[in-house]
């Protein structure tokens, strides 16, 4: 089964972020906007039954963080990826280092950039014009973030929500 | 803001449903396959946090439970609905009964189907047909639930999870 780790924001920028997201993310009807902390992975139920412990721990001795969304931004020439650009941020960066395997990280080079996709799968085309009138709009949004969620993928692509996780320890 | 309270059922059963939802339910893209234990509700995100310790010691205090799901239904003349029919059960009848305000239970004469939708909106004849099919199905599944999730709607309709009760304290 495919698993995944995802901070969902806000409604308030969940709902800015689908206005994008209904024209330019195919992915749109899959899953709500969200700011990716571990991609897709593979995992058995038991292997996920060890997991949450772990996950657990991490956000246990996490705390809440002051999420930033300050531009728009693009993968671009890497892939055309559009998407809300959201401020660095110690935890939202240790939360990624302690929630991907160690290879992951040494593979990419550890080049973490904490992002809400709002648009993908552009053509050059498509993804010049878009970006060219979406880099220009004013983005300025602070929130609290107090949780994260695992979900795994159904057949149909779409993301179920599995559990919760609360940053600090909360009961 | 509008909260629910769903079940998400195994990725296996999600998955059977999703086969019949993506055809006959408008609602395919907007929520994964789920038993609702509350219906939508208005609600701040005030009372949301008064809501949740209350939520907790619900869940806490109740335990995991056997889902069977043994045949197909209908609520027919009521509405078009089709859906799977989840056998009744103590636990998810208490659930029910806690988590819904009294007087949504004493308006509807507690009348609780525990179901999950896989057809919806159909017109009269289109009913007939798709119920007239798929009654003759054989359905038998089980399999045991151990959490209950508080969800919110987005403008465009979609549902995001917020936060995952266990059922039984587990932490």
């Amino acid at each position: 089964m495919k698993y995944g780790i995802a901070i969902f924001p806000s409604k308030k920028l969940q709902d800015v972020a689908n206005s994008y997201r209904k024209r330019y993310d195919p992915h749109y009807a899959l899953i709500p906007p969200h700011l990716t902390l571990r991609e897709g992975f593979e995992a058995t139920e038991e292997e996920i039954q060890k997991l949450t412990p772990v996950l657990h721990k991490i956000s246990d001795e996490s705390k809440p963080f002051s999420l930033h969304v300050y531009k728009v931004g693009s993968f671009n020439p890497v892939n055309n990826v559009i998407y809300l650009k959201v401020k660095e941020n110690e935890v939202l960066d240790d939360l990624h280092r302690q929630l991907n395997p160690i290879e992951a990280l040494s593979e990419r080079d550890y080049n973490f950039v904490p992002h809400i996709t709002i648009a993908q799968n552009l053509s050059d085309d498509e993804h010049s014009d878009v970006y060219g009138s979406m880099k220009m709009k004013e983005v300025n949004h602070e929130e609290l973030i107090d949780r994260f969620q695992l979900l795994y993928q159904l057949e149909n692509g779409m993301w179920t929500v599995f559990e919760t996780f609360h940053l600090g320890k909360v009961r």
